[in-house]
C-alpha cells in the first residue's frame, strides 16, 4: 500500500479532530483511500501545548510544514486570510496538494490559488468551506457535473439559522436567541461575521463560482444579515404561511450571474423551511432535472473534519481536478435584474384613507398586492397611534423594492421604520 | 485532449437522452471530464429505427458493442437482469469500464460484477441505479467516506411516493392515485415492482452494501409495498401528526446489518415527511456528524441521464474505485432486532370493555400505549357494528408486532382486518 504523507497546520477543534482521526490509523479511511493516509507533521503556533498527541512531529513555525519535502498534501486549518494564503501558496509552489476548510481564504484568494494549482498540476480540496459535513461542493463539482445550474438557494450559516429557528419556534427575541446560541457554543463570542451575513455571503460566492463557472468575486455579492430582524416579522411570516430564513442565492440568466444573501421568506411547503436549528441546506436547481437538495450539519468539529478527510481520500485517488472558473461567456450581472415576491411591513397612522394611499402607491409602481394584513388590535406596536400593516407584493427587484420603500416612508402616514424582505419561491 | 470512447446499449428514454448529450459534443461535459467523451457505438436491438441519430455506428447485436476493441467504457441501459449481466461481464472481461443505471442488475449480481472489476482493475459506475439525478451513491462512496454510517432511511420509489402524496394531500383512493400516476407517466402500465416494494428493496440492498460494507444480498431485505395501504390509515396518520411514506431502511448495530422497505409513518416535523410528489430522498445518519439528507428527482430521462453522464466524467478521471463490500466483520442480522414505535389500526365491536381488553393485551406484552384514537362517530367503517381504533405503541420489533397483531385479531371483539405500520423517528 502506498502512503500519502500529510502536513497539517492548525489544531483547534477541527484540526484536532482531523489529527486524531489520522493518527488512529483508521482502517475506514485507509481502505477508502486505497493508500495509507499518514500524518507526518503538525504546525501549531502554540507548540506541543496546543494538543496532546504522540508520535507526530509538532512545529511552532508553520512554514516548516509547507517547506517539508516529506509532505505530499498540506492541510490548512488555521483560518484567517493572510497567513493562510501565504502558507497555501508556498505549499503549492513546493509541489504539495492542498486541502482547506477556509471559506474566507477561498472567497478572497480562490482565483489565484486555483490558477497556481492548475499550473502546478496539483489538487485543491475545499469541501469543508461550505456546509461542513454535507458534501455540497462535491455535488456541484461532480454529482451534478452534467447539468447547467439555473439557480441555488441555501441556508449556509448555522448560527443565523439557529437564532431564526429559535425566534420563530419559541418566540424568542433576537438578543435572547443569540445568547442561547452563544451558551450552546453555536455562536462565537464575537458573532459579527455570522449575524451580519458575511459568512453566508462568502460561501455563496464560492458556490456561485462553481455553479456558474465565473471567477470568485466577493464584491459582487449583495448581502445583509439577520441582526436587524424583529420577532414581529417572524410572527407575521408564520401567519402568512412562511418561515424567515437567511438565504444565500445565486442565479444565472442570459449568461449574467447574480449572487446575494439576505433574510428571506420561505414557504412552509418548501424543504428549506423545514431546516431547523443550526442545520444547513442547499437547493440546487438545474435545467432538465429540477431541484436537488442537500441537508446536514454545517459546522462543528466532526462534520468539518468529515469533509476534510473526504477531501484527503479524494486527493489520494487523484480525483480533485481544479475548478474551471472561466465557463463560456458567463459574467456577473451589472444590474439588479432578479425579481422576488416581497414582504413589506409598515407602521402606519391609524386613520381613514391610509390603506388607500398605500395601495395607490403600489399601483402607481405597477406592483400587485397579493396579500395584506392589518389587525384590529394594536398589539406589538410601540406607538399607540400607529399600527403595523403587512403587504405581500408581486415580483420586484431589490432596487425597485428599495425605491418603493422610500416612497412609502415619504408618506406622512407611514413611519420611517419599514422592513421589507424577499420571498423565495422554488416553483420556477 | 484525450478521448474516452464510449459504447452504449439501450436507447430508450434514458439511453436516448445520454446518447443525444454525448453526440452534441457538450463543452460542459468535456471540460468537466478534461477529456473528450466520445460515443462511438450504440447497441439497439431494433436497429436504426430505435432512435434517429446521425454520425454513430448502430448495431442490432449488442454483443458487437462489448466486443469492440475501440471502446473504453461500456454503458448498460437495456435494463433487466440476465442479458445485462452477460453484457457487463463480457465488457469487463474485454477490459472496459462499466457504467449502468440498472438497480436490478447490481442488486442481483453486484458481488460478481465488483469482484471481476476489481480483478481487472476497472471502474464501475452505478450512480443512476438509486435516486436518479440525486448523487446519493457518490455521497456514500465519497462525500461521507470518513464516517461510519449508523442508519439510513430513504424514499426511493417515485411512483409509490406520488401515489401516497396524492392520497394524503388530496384524499385520493389508492386505485385513483395509481391511475393518475399512470396517466402522468409516473407509473408503468404494469406497476407491480414499484407498488409491491421490490424496486425500493433492490435500491435499499445496494445502499446497505455501500453503507455497511456487506456483500449484496437481496434475500436479506424484508419488504412490503404500498399496494394494500388504505386511505383511512393516511387520514389517521394526518390526525396524529404523521405522513405515511414508503421508507427503505438500513441499520447496523454491533456489526449486524438489517435492511427493509415498508410503508412507515414519518413525523411531520421531519424532512422526509416533506418529500412530495414523485421525488426521492435519502437520510444518512453517521456517527459523529448525525444526519445528512439528499433530496431530488428519483427517475425520468434527464435526471437518470445526469447520473450516467456524471459517472462517465468520473470514469474519465479514474476516480470510481470499486466498492469494498467486505468491511471488517459486518454481517446481515439473522434476528429481527430493530425496534420501531408502531401504528396499529383495529376494527373492533362497539361494546363495553373492548378497549380494556385490548389495552390489557398490550400490557401483557409489555408494550406501552403512547396514543389511542377512537372517534365517537362511526365514519369510514364498512361494518356498522364495528369502529376503528388506532393505537400508537412504544418501540417493538417486526416479529413481536406481528405476534401482538395475531393475538389482537384472536380476540372475539376484534376484526381480522388489522393494519400495523412502523413509525420512523430520526431522533436517534
Amino acid at each position: 500500500m502506498e502512503t500519502i504523507r500529510i502536513g497539517l497546520c492548525g489544531v483547534g477543534n477541527v484540526g484536532g479532530e482531523v489529527a486524531r482521526r489520522l493518527l488512529s490509523h483508521d482502517s475506514l479511511l485507509n481502505s477508502a483511500a486505497g493508500t495509507e493516509l499518514k500524518l507526518v507533521q503538525i504546525g501549531a503556533r502554540k507548540g506541543k501545548g496546543a494538543i496532546s498527541l504522540d508520535n507526530v512531529d509538532i512545529r511552532t513555525d508553520l512554514r516548516d510544514v509547507v517547506a517539508n519535502p516529506d509532505i505530499d498534501v498540506f492541510v490548512e486549518l488555521i483560518g484567517g486570510v493572510d497567513l493562510a494564503y501565504e502558507l497555501v501558496t508556498d505549499a503549492l509552489n513546493n509541489g504539495k496538494h492542498v486541502v482547506t476548510a477556509n471559506k474566507a481564504l477561498i472567497s478572497t484568494h480562490g482565483n489565484e490559488i486555483f490558477k497556481l494549482a492548475k499550473e502546478k498540476n496539483l489538487q485543491i480540496g475545499f469541501e469543508a468551506s461550505v456546509a461542513g459535513g454535507t458534501p455540497v461542493i462535491k455535488a456541484l463539482r461532480e454529482g451534478l457535473v452534467a447539468n447547467e445550474v439555473s439557480w441555488f438557494a441555501g441556508i449556509l450559516n448555522g448560527t443565523s439559522n439557529y437564532i431564526l429557528s429559535d425566534m420563530q419556534m419559541n418566540g424568542a427575541q433576537f438578543s435572547e436567541a443569540l445568547s442561547k446560541a452563544q451558551n450552546l457554543g453555536l455562536a462565537e463570542s464575537d458573532p459579527t461575521l455570522d449575524i451580519n451575513g458575511t459568512d453566508a455571503a462568502q460561501k455563496a460566492s464560492i458556490l456561485a463560482s462553481l455553479a456558474f463557472g465565473v471567477p470568485l468575486d466577493f464584491s459582487n455579492v449583495s448581502f445583509t444579515g439577520i441582526d436587524e430582524l424583529e420577532l414581529i416579522d417572524l410572527n407575521f411570516a408564520t401567519e402568512l404561511g412562511y418561515t424567515i430564513k437567511h438565504i444565500a442565492y445565486g442565479e444565472i440568466e442570459n449568461s449574467e450571474v447574480t449572487v446575494s444573501a439576505h433574510p428571506t421568506l420561505v414557504s412552509n411547503e418548501s424543504i428549506l423551511s423545514q431546516v431547523g436549528k443550526e442545520m444547513n441546506a442547499l437547493e440546487i436547481n438545474c435545467k432538465g432535472i429540477g431541484s436537488t437538495v442537500y441537508y446536514g450539519p454545517g459546522a462543528g468539529p466532526s462534520p468539518t473534519a468529515s469533509a476534510v478527510l473526504a477531501d484527503l481520500v479524494d486527493v489520494s485517488k487523484g480525483s480533485l481536478a481544479c475548478p474551471e472558473l472561466n465557463k463560456e461567456s458567463n459574467v456577473y450581472s451589472k444590474e439588479d435584474k432578479k425579481v422576488f415576491a416581497r414582504y413589506f411591513r409598515l407602521l402606519v397612522k391609524d386613520e381613514p384613507g391610509v390603506i388607500a394611499k398605500i395601495s395607490s402607491l403600489f399601483a402607481e409602481n405597477n406592483l400587485s398586492i397579493e396579500a395584506l394584513i392589518q389587525h384590529e388590535d394594536r398589539n406589538k406596536s410601540d406607538d399607540i397611534n400607529k399600527v403595523p400593516v403587512v403587504i405581500v407584493s408581486g415580483p420586484v427587484n431589490d432596487a425597485s423594492a428599495d425605491k418603493i420603500s422610500k416612497s412609502l416612508i415619504d408618506l406622512d402616514e407611514v413611519d420611517q421604520h419599514l422592513k421589507q424582505y424577499r420571498i423565495h419561491s422554488d416553483k420556477k
